[in-house]
């Protein structure tokens, strides 16, 4: 954690307020402490600085899912789906086979690679997810390596259970909803903070979320879900009856839905990588989401089957471009209202007490990064104060 | 030009015959001179080599269309049309206008910064336009920036002349056709080989390009043709009445179209970039000139209005996810397809006698910088044999 004074800042978002130009942040001991115009700067002792040339600085991206921890590939499936054959490669199964199979050692390395990726494209703070272990061992062999990996990044990271991923073939349902709450209690003590369940067809039903669920908040857990992803299930309504934090993809929503999640203040994580990825068009479910108030976020869903990504600007384009938001719907989506899936008041802001988390962008100001596809977004990543270099 | 031979390639594809395992390419004065499995690399003289960690190489991109040379910003028309509000910013004025008023030195080191994030991204032939002069001396001096751009990048540059960009709005529109076609023999001494009309409604007539297109044959210019992305107007059939090598954009064509373009032999270049930015969705354009047997190729269109895009994979993640192209469509259609869209057959494919122009891939497998959204696509690019650092 660090001290830091970012000048020479051409447009501050702080995601509080109007944008700022001309302008400058002072970090201290990892947080913010104060921000203004440059010419308003108080005057002081000597900060070690960080010229940030005139670009848009804005708060570090918040990644709120993602199920980062993965070994092996699915190229096969990916081939298949886009030339139109048919193919069951397994999915989700092939992806828990590989992991299992892999060293510790190993999926460490690998989700390091990804983590490091996620910071240079200006992301701070990041949930990840376990899901692709699905036995008590394996799972809490996930949550070990998503501790190893948070010890080893400057990141924020937030640890989710999902055993509740899918039902492993080797097992029996009802056995393994037991197991996946019997495993509630350990998961909580091997770090995870959230319990997250696949609810949707082809996974989990309402009545067995709301089991988990019970065992999850019981043990002190926050809950999210995957809801209205695949086919309309109740999921949604369900997270509104059990106060998620979030309740995301939802591309099959109704209004009543919408107005459930807004009611009880459970935030929209919206994915449009795993979107485009399946093929899912239209943003129906978006106007619903906004028509009814309900807070936004975005994130990368990550993962190697529906959603190979790691960038919250690549995020953000499609966000704008597929879904339909606006530049600053997007950009506070990605910042604040991420924030608030993980329910954190911490991170997604550059208000006075806010962590020192930046993302310095590429470009003079943020529609520019929304506008230039495939561009280099995020110039520097700044960690608690510390700018982050690629090479380090 | 340089002597090279690339070893260790895990996944050779030299868009002629199936893709080759463990391979090695061996270029001698800048052009192709073997490929091959490694284990049959012949013996002979030590050539500097360059080792690509058995990583997938395929030939180097080609984009044949783009507008390069341009100044100023189109932001608020950008921020407008997300938002959903009216905004008339002027269009292509608004950059006309920007682009005459730039000094010379500007326009060129704007030009060679998007050229190096070309080249960065694996692309090492690229059509350049002119058309944001819209007078004789301005269109010329675009020309020559970009002669002056060709002589300073490792990349083959194609230079357009595109006078018939849209009509200028202090000139009468008669007088402006006939000046753009009496321009059209200077064009060619400044370095036009092509000549482009944007024929689509509030640009140019079929009639207008016909006569423009007359001119520029007798100049010896070859043909390319903006057509039926606005609405159907006709430019699809008269780019196969006049031969054109390529007609581009394409989203209103009618099955017609197609076998005309076919027939005549007229590349397809395929814009998934500037459609997503409109907001055209849909691929029923491309499934007609697959069923027809057009020829397909792909393109960035960079442009500051409707498709700031320097990267060529950004544009094969969309022709695969939006477009529905296959992965090997996807990529032949983004080297060998588009080096026919501008009638060369030295580039878009590594067999012996080609260019030693090479994209090594930051992957294994060209599927994966498809489905690894927002990734690094490119390690190295290596044009006419020397591979090219990004800090060079």
């Amino acid at each position: 954690m660090g001290d830091l004074l970012v000048r020479n800042v051409g447009r501050l978002v702080t995601m509080a307020g109007a944008p700022i130009s001309d302008a400058a942040v002072v970090i201290r001991a990892g947080h913010v402490v104060w921000t203004g115009p440059q010419s308003d700067l108080p005057a002081g002792d000597d900060l070690p600085s960080y010229d940030a040339g005139g670009a848009c600085v804005i708060p570090g991206f918040v990644d709120p899912h993602t199920h980062l921890v993965w070994a092996g590939s699915r190229r096969e499936e990916f081939l298949a789906r886009l030339a139109g054959t048919a193919y069951d490669g397994g999915g989700i199964r092939t992806t828990v086979e590989a992991t299992r199979a892999a060293a510790t050692d190993e999926l460490i390395d690998l989700a390091l690679t990804r983590l490091r990726a996620m910071l240079a494209n200006g992301t701070t703070t990041v949930e990840v997810k376990t899901g692709y272990g699905l036995s008590t061992d394996d799972e809490l062999r996930l949550l070990d390596i998503t501790r190893a990996i948070a010890d080893r990044t400057p990141l924020q990271v937030d640890a989710t259970y999902l055993g509740a991923h899918v039902v492993p073939p080797e097992r029996d349902r009802d056995d393994y909803v037991l197991e996946v709450v019997a495993t509630i209690p350990a998961a909580r003590e091997h770090g995870a903070v959230w319990c997250d369940v696949f609810c949707d067809t082809g996974a989990f039903t309402v009545d067995e979320t709301r089991r988990i669920f019970a065992a999850a908040g019981q043990a002190g857990m926050g809950l999210r879900i995957h809801a209205e992803q695949l086919e309309h299930t109740g999921a949604a309504a369900l997270a509104a009856e059990m106060g998620c934090a979030s309740a995301d993809h939802l591309e099959r929503i109704t209004a009543d839905d919408a107005r459930a999640l807004a009611a009880a203040d459970v935030t929209a994580v919206l994915l449009p990588t795993a979107a485009l990825s399946l093929g899912h068009k239209g943003s129906a479910h978006v106007r619903l989401l906004r028509e009814a108030g309900v807070r936004l976020a975005l994130a990368t869903d990550c993962n190697p089957g529906t959603s190979w990504c790691e960038s919250m600007p690549y995020v953000i384009q499609l966000a704008c471009l597929e879904f339909g938001l606006s530049v600053a719907e997007a950009f506070e989506a990605a910042t604040s209202g991420s924030a608030a899936a993980l329910r954190r008041d911490d991170v997604g802001h550059l208000t006075v007490g806010a962590r020192g988390d930046i993302a310095v962008l590429a470009a003079e100001h943020e529609a520019d990064v929304v506008a230039h596809l495939g561009g280099r977004a995020v110039d520097v990543t700044i960690v608690g104060g510390v700018p982050w270099l690629a090479d380090a």
